[in-house]
């Protein structure tokens, strides 16, 4: 008998109808001989309406009182889902995070699980009933009510199936699984049978759709198996896990638009002068994605590096101020830059793919404005309006469609 | 330095700007030197919509999942008012009950309180900070969320207000108080300064409308004096508190329309027999509010009451079978009945009320079908086109008009 841990996002539990359909696989899992715990996020929009009116109120509400008020969110999906097995003869019990004692720390809006309590999960499930536990939420030492951040359900799921030593742990969202690169884009693109935590962590913009990246970390460290299935459909999905050695050298190419790129030229090549431009910008909570600093030319070096583009005009004084402080040469930002990458295991044992990479870009006539390279990921900085040109030709070039494996990836 | 504890209802809460109203309301407290502990209940119709989901997934939800679902409307007001007195300036702090330890039995959906755990509670207070508890929910020894049944959060308030020793409770409404009758009847009808205990009980429906009855109950016991007032305005409202001894002989007049009368006709007068009528009953989960047996000739009795109107259908094949197991002679049942009745706690020292009642009754030509009294109560059961007339009438008699002081009772 498997221990199963699901996790339903808000989508597939929005109204009713879609309640009973959870309800329905659920109760079809129970048949078919599993012991399942359930995790529910809120319904639909629930959280951005429950937020919207906390605004209305307080520009700046309180974090504490903006979980109270969330975590209602998930209380209603598993109460309701619930009900939904009752009628459908199936014996189920729900549970708020602060009941099964989901401990975090006391960061409210993005606290951190310390230790789940199992043992009132444990007692139900004895009792051959499942277990529908709120995703998102937990309690503090405090006892005050927490959540996990956006997300937070799969984290949720993943830390249950820790505790539970679950046999697996199933991700249900309104997708297939995890593809190649986005379909809106190139149709052709593959749903992944397989993909390892790493690079489903590389594939970021990509995977941030599918699933929590918080959660796949935490399913990496304790190698819990994530199932990423569509609640819509009975196909196979995609499964995350700890991948074998004959991976293939590119699982997917991923993009980030709307980035701007800022380049502080001719700085003093002297220690603590990284440190001092990125702990600025780290002051204004702005994030930074790539960050490139080119050789040493005379004492001097160019330091660039990416940011959304939104935080541009916020980024910018402070920028110029330390450009100022460091004695550098001078700030040059540009808008419209997108970041595209490629991302496999593979890549690590397989020489040649950033040249591969590069040569097909340029067949496509695309400036590659920065490179970034990790283990497993290989990033370049593009004009914008190039995307789209870029993400089809790297697909292909690297043969990930559904009908590329017999086609020659030279044009 | 006072401690106060208010308790505003959903439709004080119902949507951004009444909940700053409250907020403002709850901080000239403050400002005054006062402590406060607030109890809120869920905003609106919250309450109904979530009832309403419930029974689109189930005809029959378990009671325990649809307090966990109702829990959440409480705890969205909490959190919401205490952002709205945070962007006042003034600190605040929201728990939910079970944070509270407001402990009940398990009876969910009409859980009764054991006991409230203040500890939490008076620590912010002592940290200057007003307290919002979530009304209407507690939690039961096996840790699971209870409810109170409707109109919960007075009984949360008075409950609060008796372990915490307050010095007074506040029930705020969107009614001024309690009028000596209804108002749409008799536009004269008078605001009532203070009533008793007892006599706000026996108001029943008149005093329903304004706060829940079992909070009055559980008050009287503890002694715990009942403020009812608006949140709408700055008006005195009324006072509910064991009362003086020069209490006035009639201090209201209230009625139920919808109901029907049954009558048991020659029954043979012998122990048991009542029983055995209102135990069927009773199983039938059928309410009977007056009853009536007349005295007994040739050792034959008639059985009358009144139950609500819409519950004869279910009733009466009960009934039948009953009159004919205990040899009765017939059963009739009549539809469209009413009761008026007078209240006051001076009626027990003031002979002649009930004659006076009467007179004033058949002055008007209202016949009078069945009559039932209580020490503070006299109760008529009329034809129900008459309900109007015969209010009025009665009002007027007892003179409890704003300008009936100096009126003659007679016309």
């Amino acid at each position: 008998m498997s221990l199963i841990v699901q996790k339903y996002g808000g989508s597939s539990v929005a109204d009713v109808k879609k309640i009973k359909r959870v309800a329905r696989r659920i109760k079809k899992t129970v048949k078919e001989g599993n012991r399942v715990v359930v995790v529910v996020s809120a319904p639909g929009d629930t959280t951005d309406r429950l937020l919207e009116s906390a605004y209305q109120i307080s520009a700046h509400p309180s974090e504490r009182e903006v979980d109270m008020l969330l975590a209602t969110g998930e209380q209603i999906s598993i109460s309701l889902l619930t009900m939904a097995l009752h009628s459908l003869g199936c014996p189920a019990i729900s549970f708020t995070g602060p009941q099964v004692r989901i401990l975090t720390d006391a960061a409210h809006t993005r606290a951190r699980i310390i230790s789940i309590d199992t043992k009132r999960i444990e007692e139900e499930l004895k009792k051959g009933r499942v277990v529908v536990v709120a995703g998102f939420q937990g309690i503090s030492q405090e006892e005050d009510i927490t959540t996990l951040g956006r997300g937070g359900s799969d984290t949720t799921a993943v830390a249950l199936a820790v505790s539970l030593k679950a046999d697996s742990c199933e991700i249900y969202t309104d997708v297939e699984g995890v593809y190649t690169t986005d379909p809106g884009i190139v149709p052709s693109a593959k749903r992944l049978k397989e993909i390892s935590y790493d690079e489903m962590l590389e594939l970021s913009s990509l995977g941030a759709k599918v699933i929590q990246l918080r959660s796949v970390e935490l399913a990496k460290r304790y190698n819990v198996r994530l199932h990423v299935r569509s609640s819509l459909s009975n196909k196979e999905g995609t499964m995350i896990t700890e991948k074998g050695l004959e991976a293939p050298e590119v699982c997917g190419v991923t993009y980030d638009k709307n980035q701007a790129k800022i380049t502080i030229q001719s700085v003093p090549d002297r220690p603590g002068i990284a440190s001092a431009i990125f702990t600025e910008i780290a002051k204004r909570n702005i994030n930074v994605d790539m960050i490139i600093q080119s050789a040493s030319l005379k004492g001097l070096t160019d330091v660039s590096f990416t940011i959304v583009e939104a935080d541009l005009e916020k980024a910018l004084p402070a920028i110029k101020e330390v450009a100022k402080r460091i004695e550098a040469k001078g700030v040059a930002a540009s808008k419209g830059v997108a970041k595209v990458s490629i991302v496999g295991v593979g890549m690590r044992s397989h020489p040649g793919v950033a040249a591969r990479m590069f040569s097909c870009l340029a067949k496509e006539g695309i400036n590659i404005e920065m490179i970034s390279t990790s283990e497993i990921k290989i990033s370049c900085a593009i004009d914008e309006k190039y995307t789209q040109k870029a993400v089809k030709a790297l697909h292909r070039g690297f043969r990930l469609g559904m009908n590329d494996k017999s086609t020659d990836s030279e044009r």
